[in-house]
């Protein structure tokens, strides 16, 4: 019975729900597409896109419109009455037909308007985006705009097809990709520049009392890592690329507040080099997109920066094998440098972003091909409690086995290391670096990293990772100077628009 | 003169680094392809994996070995010897022969193990995952420890397998993927359930005073929607999966504070079927991928949870084309029910759970499956400021061009609308919610919407998108009971463990 009434109820919904549609404005082709492979119908080619700029004369009009499809426009040839209320930024849907140009250097076809539909207007006296050049200081101000300029837009679909290639890449060599947490209730590297959260105003200034919305307090995560850890037991080998989050005051063409960090975690390993090659593809697998003959966004940005030789250079280094070379040998390099460094390079302390710019450069740096080079072993003293250290080491000075990966310019854009797996060992570690005390500790005074402490108990395998900078990566290999471009909504100390 | 030193320390790194390697474990094939493919060398099978259980007799012991890459185990033969320090957890590198089995109804194959190597120990006396059941309830104070059990490993491999999927799906249909914002300024709905999120304890307290982190307030996102919306007047088709946050006190089975979203937002259209199709396609292409004859994960699902009738009757359902039914429809259909209801079904009041459960049962109920209901053209009044209102409604009550997607149990598992895209009628919907002051608003008036409020100031074009609640989902279609099973570390009031 009410089966009965129901279907005649879905039956009547249909008939009126199709009424109630209003007239679709159609998908067409995009520009992309029609600059690369030409109309169905030459008489009869509909566009919707944007006016990017547009130039009157007497008896004609010139648009170039966009759809953020490609960074080159389409020029459409309109009418001055066609034209009367078009300006930079009009949203149009324009009906022609498509004719070869008269002047094919600059595109070989262009489209003869029939009928210009206005779908949305701009007002030409507050539109913020005009044809002229304009500071990226002054389009971080609007980032909801930028990203109709047709580089921005590059940008995006670069990011897009980075995130593609190597969710494939991972895939097909049977990596599980894992969700990780954003809320996390430990501070991974123990740095103590983390956001932390709260349900309330006043909830945020209490000290994870009973009344707080998860009875503790609560942070942003600063790396995937110990979960990944976690998950490589279960399923062997597993990957993220998730946001990660650092509350850090730099304000650097290198720092955000937010950011995509890409993580890899694999079972049943103790060589570095396992996690080292598998950081190697990750990379490559990226840059082999953007290198492909037929990626549209690769000719683009070779088009759109810092020039072709540059971004040729970084892409054909990425595609290499890349350099590998101790931190002891790098310190003794920039010893016997004759760079005047500001920090003077010495054992035991970290390597400055200058120190890293050199050895990128002078390591890596070829004829025409800038290569990325691992810097591994670093002493154990300024490295995390994670961290394996180095089974044999030949001058007695404790190092882990880890590796950062240098790059020109961007510096470091990933890190890794074989971890500690063994349960009495990382708990040594942990004293070492003084966060538990006694030699003994019982579950309390784990704290937040019992359940990583944990892992080694019940059946703990070697195993390493690696964490790689993806905003960082994007950026290098697009040739941005600053890494506030490549994020779409930038957040660093003091700014977060939108 | 530099790069001569340079390429000689170079030389000798190479030779330095590879002594330092230490003997890896090596890679082997994994357990799930072993039982699918058989060995290449059935006399030399080399496994890496965890006991899961094991059964000693007098002359021999069977153990059950699982490495997180199929829900069905290895089974293993040893002498009691080679078993001896067993137990279950115990990590192992196992290296046998691969023999028929004499019981094939229980595997084809087993290993006949030559050599044990013990990689790491289980204290059988603490281990937490015996092989009895454990409780949903007493595994979530363990994330770190049950994805171990082959069950929750099935449940992370879906899960990438969805990713991938998807990913797929929107990629080969011209959609950028798009890393939105996790910090933001504003609250998309209204809700105020959200949480705020500072670098100090000191700053969590104060209200966006300068001295604070991003000087002024800022919020975990509660919907990516106003930012794609915003990116999809750049690109056109864009999504998301991203994290969303909430910090209601919602104790319940579909209800999480930190759970995936898969947004989509696409411009040039004004017709919400485009909408709803594209919701649609999103969810088939979870379940085809599940459904696939070749699927691993599918054949797992199906042996493993709430039955195999019930998982066809949603992998079956949502392979359909969805029903359509408008929430007036709804509304009729629920009052001529006779069901006793706890909350009277009423025009204008949102629809209760118990009410979207008899929807998706009664409408979307078949003999055999269950297809996913969409409720369409909800009453303005209850719902959000950005939805496009109904163009023509026959009876005079005002509705929206929304809606929402039902299936049996998880209830709402996406929603969608077509976007009010037009400057003055977005600020009249905005003062009518309360969310503004006066007629004619100064920026300042706009607040934190100013820049969304901006997208419809320049070439604002018709767009449409949907939100799609990623997790509940997975476990529709995966038959868990519960969300807190599919998210690997869910959070929720009160609850943040590891």
């Amino acid at each position: 019975m009410v089966r009965s009434v129901v279907a005649r109820c879905v039956k009547q919904v249909f008939r009126q729900s199709r009424g109630l549609h209003t007239k679709p404005l159609s998908h067409e082709s995009s520009i992309a597409h029609l600059l690369d492979q030409g109309p169905k119908d030459s008489e009869r080619v509909v566009v919707n896109g944007f006016i990017r700029s547009i130039r009157n004369q007497k008896q004609r009009s010139f648009a170039s419109v966009g759809d953020g499809s490609s960074l080159e426009p389409l020029q459409a040839l309109l009418t001055p009455q066609q034209s009367e209320r078009l300006s930079n930024g009009t949203a149009v849907r324009l009906t022609g037909s498509w004719r070869q140009s008269p002047n094919p250097k600059v595109q070989s076809h262009e489209l003869h308007v029939k009928e210009v539909d206005i779908i949305g207007y701009s007002d030409p006296a507050t539109y913020p985006l005009q044809k002229k050049y304009h500071t990226p200081e002054y389009l971080r101000t609007m980032p909801h705009m930028r990203a109709r300029l047709p580089f921005n837009s590059t940008l995006l679909r670069f990011r897009s097809d980075a995130i593609a290639a190597v969710t494939s890449m991972f895939s097909e060599n049977g990596f599980t990709q894992i969700h990780t947490p954003i809320i996390t209730s430990s501070d991974c590297e123990g740095a103590g520049e983390v956001f932390r959260i709260g349900a309330s105003e006043k909830e945020l200034g209490s000290e994870g009392d009973d009344g707080s919305f998860f009875k503790a307090a609560k942070y942003l995560t600063v790396s995937s890592q110990l979960h990944l850890e976690a998950l490589a037991q279960s399923v062997g080998k597993v990957w993220t690329l998730s946001p990660t989050f650092r509350a850090e005051k730099s304000d650097t063409a290198r720092h955000l507040s937010e950011f995509y960090m890409l993580e890899a975690e694999i079972s049943f390993t103790q060589d570095m080099e396992d996690v080292m090659g598998l950081a190697e593809k990750a990379a490559q697998s990226i840059a082999r997109n953007l290198d492909s003959a037929v990626s549209r966004v690769g000719k683009e940005l070779l088009q759109s920066t810092i020039g072709e030789e540059e971004i040729r250079r970084r892409v054909g280094g990425m595609l290499q094998g890349f350099h590998r070379i101790t931190y002891t040998e790098a310190i003794k390099l920039l010893q016997t440098s004759t760079h005047q460094f500001e920090y003077s390079p010495t054992w035991g302390h970290g390597l400055q972003a200058e120190h890293e710019r050199w050895i990128a450069a002078q390591v890596g740096g070829k004829a025409d091909i800038s290569v990325p080079v691992f810097v591994t072993h670093y002493p154990r003293a300024i490295k995390p409690f994670y961290m394996l250290p180095t089974a044999n080491t030949a001058d007695g000075r404790e190092t882990v086995d880890c590796f950062d990966l240098l790059v020109p310019e961007a510096c470091e854009i990933a890190g890794g290391s074989t971890r500690e797996h063994q349960l009495r060992p990382l708990i040594k570690s942990m004293q070492a670096k003084g966060m538990i005390p006694g030699p003994d500790p019982s579950d309390e005074d784990l704290g937040e990293l019992r359940w990583y402490v944990d892992l080694r108990r019940w059946g703990s395998v070697p195993h390493g990772g690696f964490g790689l900078g993806f905003d960082r990566l994007l950026g290098y290999l697009a040739g941005v100077p600053n890494i506030r471009e490549v994020v779409t909504f930038p957040r660093w100390v003091g700014r977060c628009e939108c």
